[in-house]
C-alpha cells in the first residue's frame, strides 16, 4: 500500500531547457539551457486542479492526459506514495514545439515536484539516477530528460532493449569559454512540424562518421573548443531534416560558414549555436532577425531543483 | 627539385604500437602502447639495403615494397628532399597481423625518421600533423597511425572523400588509474586471418548505439575509469568479427563477465583489458594461457621520436 500524503504539503520544481543532439550526439548528447519551467504541486482532499501559465496556456490539455500531470503521478507510484488530490501550475517559459526540451522539462519538472512533496515525509525521494529513468522512459530516449535533471552538458546512453531499457548519463564540464547562442523560431512552422522519417538504416561509413565525432564533440565541448566545428558534423539526422526546416538549414549554413558551430537543437527547428566568439556576425543576426529568429546568448542550464512552498501560489507573474 | 641529402646521414625512430577501435570507436579511437620498433636509416651513395630483426624477420619483402622504406620515401619526397642511397635497419617487436598497429607503426618510424635525417639539415621537419595525415593516408584511416604519432590515447578522424581526406587526431589524457592488458596471440590464426567483410550499411539503431558509447568511452577514459564498461560496448565491428576468432571473443567475454573492460585490438585477434584492477581474474589468465594469448600489463606508449645517430648501428640486439 502506498504510503498517502498528507494534505497540504506544496512544492516547487525548476527545470531547464535543452538542447539535445548537438550535431553527431544523436540521441545521446544533451545540453541544459539557462530558460526554466516552474511546477508548483500541492497536496488537497481530492480532485485534479491544473493551470497553466506561460509557453502551453490554452493550448495543452488541463486533465489528467497533461504531461506534467501525468510525471507527478508516475513519480508518486516511484515514490511509493499517493496523494487523494492535486493542485498543479505550471510557468511555463519553454517554447513548444522548438527543440528545447519542453516536454522532457514537463516530465523531470513534475517528477522533481513529488520530490518536494516527498522531502517533507518520511520516505525517500527518488534519486538524479531514479530521476533520469523515470524522465527518459517518458522520451524513449535520455538525451534531454538527462540534460533537465543534471543540469550543463551531458552524455546519456540507452542499455537493453524494450520494454525495459535502462538509461543513464554522465556530466560533462563545459569549458567556460564556450558561449551559447540558442535561435528559436518565434512561430511554429508548419512544415518543421512535418514528422521527418529517419531511415532505419545507414551507411557503415556514416555510423562511422558520426560516432568519431560524437567523441571528439566531448573533447571539444571540454578542453578543446577550437574543435568545435570539426565535432559538430553530423550525417545521421541534420541533412535528412534540413528540407523541413530550409530557414533552419540555411541559418546554420550561414552560421558555419563565418566558423561557428551551429547546429539544430534536437529535432529542431531551433538552432544553437556554441562559439568562443563573444557574439555572431551580422550576417546571421540579420538572417535570424528576418526569419524570425529570436537569437540571444544564454548560459548553460542548472540541474533540477525542488523545495518546499507553503503553498501553491496564485501569482500568474512569470518572474 | 628536391634538395639532395648529404650522404652518411643517419638518424633512429622510435615508434609505439598501438590498440585501435577500443570497441565502438571503430576507426576513431586509439591508444598507444608502450611497445616499440626501432627504425635506422643512413644515406649512402646509392642502393637500398634493408634488414629486418625480430617480428617479421625472413618474411617481410627486402626491397623497395617494403613498408617502411615506401614510408621513407614517401616522407622524403613530402619533405622536399631525396637520398641517392639509403641504408634501412629495422628492429621489430611489435607482432604482425595481431590488430596491434605493427603497419602503422612501420610507416609512423619510416616517416619520423625522414624528420630524423632532415633536423640535421636546413629543411623543416615534417610537423606532427603531417605525420598524421601522410601516415593515415598509407591505411585510410587514422586510428592507429594517430595513436603512433601522437602517444598515449586519440580521438581521430576524417574529413573530406578520397582521393584526398584530411586525417586528425586530437590527444586525450588518459585517467591514471587505468591499467592496460594487452593479450596477444603467439601464433597467427588462419581463421583470424580471415578477412571480415563488415556490412556496408546498418541500423539507424546501432549507429546511434555506437556514438553514445564512442562519446561515453572519452569520458571513461580521461574522467570515469568507472565507466569503462558500458563505454565500451559495440556493435558495429566486434559481434561481426567473432566467428573468425572465437578465442579472442570467448576471452573477451570472460573478462567482461568479471567487468573487465575487455576489447578487440583493432581488427584482433589481439585483445586489450582497460581496467582499474591491478590483475585480471584467474580464470581469464587460465584460459589466455590454454588458448596462446600472452598476457601482460602495459603502459600506454610514448609518441614518436626521432633522432640523430653516428651511423646505422649493425648490432643485432633487440634492446
Amino acid at each position: 500500500m502506498p504510503e498517502h500524503l498528507p494534505v497540504g504539503l506544496a512544492a516547487r520544481a525548476s527545470v531547464a531547457a535543452s538542447s539535445a543532439n548537438l550535431g553527431p550526439g544523436f540521441d545521446s548528447l544533451g545540453l541544459a539551457l539557462d530558460l526554466y519551467d516552474e511546477i508548483d504541486v500541492e497536496t488537497t482532499e481530492s480532485g485534479l486542479t491544473i493551470d497553466v501559465m506561460g509557453e502551453g496556456e490554452g493550448q495543452v490539455p488541463l486533465d489528467s492526459s497533461h504531461l506534467v500531470v501525468r510525471a507527478i503521478e508516475h513519480g508518486l507510484r516511484a515514490a511509493g506514495v499517493s496523494a487523494p488530490g492535486l493542485i498543479v501550475r505550471c510557468r511555463n517559459r519553454i517554447p513548444h514545439s522548438r527543440g528545447l526540451g519542453s516536454s522532457a522539462a514537463a516530465v523531470v519538472g513534475g517528477l522533481a515536484a513529488v520530490n518536494g512533496l516527498v522531502a517533507q515525509t518520511d520516505s525517500a525521494t527518488l534519486s538524479r539516477d531514479e530521476l533520469v529513468q523515470l524522465s527518459s522512459e517518458f522520451e524513449g530516449h535520455p538525451d534531454n530528460a538527462s540534460a533537465a535533471v543534471l543540469g550543463g552538458a551531458v552524455v546519456s546512453w540507452t542499455e537493453g532493449e524494450a520494454p525495459s531499457p535502462r538509461y543513464s548519463a554522465a556530466p560533462l564540464r563545459l569549458h567556460p569559454d564556450i558561449h551559447l547562442f540558442p535561435g528559436i523560431p518565434q512561430i511554429r512552422s508548419s512544415t518543421a512540424e512535418t514528422r521527418v522519417l529517419l531511415a532505419d538504416r545507414v551507411s557503415h561509413v556514416d555510423a562511422r562518421f558520426n560516432l568519431s565525432r560524437a567523441a571528439l564533440l566531448v573533447v571539444a565541448l571540454t578542453e578543446r573548443p577550437d574543435l568545435l566545428m570539426q565535432a559538430t558534423e553530423d550525417r545521421l539526422h541534420q541533412p535528412q531534416r534540413a528540407p523541413a526546416m530550409p530557414a533552419s538549414a540555411e541559418y546554420i549554413a550561414i552560421l558555419r560558414r563565418y566558423d561557428i558551430a551551429a547546429v539544430l537543437s534536437g529535432a529542431g527547428p531551433a538552432v544553437i549555436a556554441l562559439t568562443t566568439e563573444p557574439r555572431l556576425p551580422a550576417e546571421a543576426l540579420e538572417f535570424a532577425a528576418a526569419n524570425g529568429f529570436a537569437v540571444e546568448e544564454m548560459t548553460v542550464g542548472r540541474p533540477v531543483t525542488w523545495a518546499p512552498i507553503a503553498s501553491v501560489s496564485n501569482d500568474g507573474r512569470l518572474g
